[in-house]
């Protein structure tokens, strides 16, 4: 059996632990059943050897499996992970996502993509990215009651993400104790706007309209001030072509929406300029979660 | 020369400032040229000999013709207001995006939607009521630079909206001083996540998404607060077929929609329980404002 869950960008700028994307960089994990438990990790993490031994992936797949079947099984469990590690490309989720996932899916049992997402939510209390984990496209999600609604919409293959990826993370942890405890109305009702332009951008494919609502007052400039090379990653972006330029999550990826005649270009000024961060290309992906037999 | 204008709720529960919906409720003026000044009133504000003499819209109207036009000229204005005053139905824009749209109709000179727009700004500094006014339907607008920027979509005739307009108005200064100056980053991200979600399912006709979408924390509850019959009206509502209820602007109207074959039982049951209040119900509008020759 073979499951794969997509990366994905949260936030969007104004949209804070409410917008969402999914990108076609996926983590892909091949479950067999076996006489002894084992594992070989491929990919991003796997110069890591705690990773394997100390696995999320199998501790949430544990914990579901054993409530869903009577008998101990042993299983050989070959992960390949494209999506990297602690950088904002949600792979915290596509490995909660896929543990879940993978144990109903061994069982034979279907689980609808609702049940899916709330059960994750549990692990994840933003729905952010679990939501385009799970559905694909661009996500518009909030809860009520532990509960996640959300509305999907797919995104075109005429549009492509560039993602930078710093050689280095902010912390998650770090990052949310940075940001301010209040607001002001303004800067309030600043991103309740912008994020709703957002959407009905994405919603009716007005491209020209994602430089200007992609704006966000509440959390970015507080987390890219821990990394200010952040504020020169934007600057190039919306000088070479990016529709919009925004953190990824809570950092440290920077993520780009570019028309595609415009992709190589991006990607070579940001190699030129950044020469120690990674460059990505990828489509939009409006799949989410892919289990095969 | 008639020119119409439609009423429009604004905020849509949690939108601040920033969504609003046309209503079929129309204020109309005809203008004539004549010998002398002189103005007739019928409908919404009649009553108030003080509106015909220190009449927005013609001091408005005034602004913009002397700029456009060299030679000085007398007119008669006949108006039939059908929009409630000060009940949070938008008449206030509408007399301004009406008065600007006339002076320049009267000279024959084309104005953009958005140049009307960013003209009625400057008397409106907020544009979730002018918005809709100029283009009809459901809009999301924010402010960049003295600009609005939007998205306007269409609205099915499936729908209706039901306003119940009560007998006396919440003063939009006061409302507006009862609100906090700060909100919690909880509140702040629930509103964003709401009023995102909300544009989603308006943009793409999700409408049993409405009732959850609608919720808000940022104004409804304290402006609700200097009327607390308007807590009874919205439960009413959203017992008896209402998609969403929400407080029309900063009230004292509240806002309905539903399915056009649940329409007049609500408007029955709001009759029933709120005798003093008046309730009306009608199409949306999807044409915004109207000139003709």
């Amino acid at each position: 059996m073979r499951i794969s869950v997509p990366a994905t960008s949260a936030n969007l700028g104004p949209g804070f632990d409410t917008l969402g994307i999914a990108l076609d960089i996926r983590n892909e994990v091949i479950i067999k059943p076996a006489k002894f438990h084992s594992v070989s990790l491929k990919g991003e993490g796997s110069n890591n050897p705690k990773l394997k031994d100390n696995n999320m992936f199998i501790s949430t797949f544990n914990d579901f499996h054993q409530n869903l079947c009577s008998q101990r099984q042993q299983f050989r469990f070959e992960f390949q992970n494209k999506v990297p590690l602690s950088r904002g490309l949600g792979s915290s989720s596509a490995v909660i996502i896929s543990a879940i996932a993978s144990a109903y899916a061994i069982e034979k049992i279907d689980i609808p993509s609702k049940k899916l997402l709330n059960l994750a939510l549990s692990y994840e209390s933003h729905p952010d990215n679990i939501t385009p984990a799970v559905m694909g496209g661009f996500t518009v999600a909030t809860i009520h009651d532990n509960e996640v609604f959300f509305i999907k919409k797919n995104m075109p293959k005429t549009l492509k993400a560039v993602v930078v990826i710093p050689n280095r993370p902010i912390s998650t942890n770090h990052s949310r104790k940075t940001l301010p405890f209040k607001y002001s109305k303004e800067d309030t009702i600043f991103n309740v706007s912008h994020s709703s332009l957002l959407t009905a951008a994405f919603m009716s494919e007005d491209w020209r309209m994602l430089k200007k609502a992609s704006k966000d007052r509440l959390h970015q400039y507080y987390r890219m001030k821990q990394m200010p090379e952040l504020f020169a990653v934007q600057k190039v972006a919306l000088r070479n072509g990016a529709l919009m330029s925004t953190l990824s999550g809570s950092g440290s990826t920077f993520f780009n929406i570019v028309y595609e005649k415009d992709a190589n270009r991006l990607v070579k000024k940001f190699e030129e300029n950044f020469p120690h961060f990674k460059v990505l290309q990828s489509d939009f992906d409006n799949d989410g979660v892919i289990v095969e037999d």
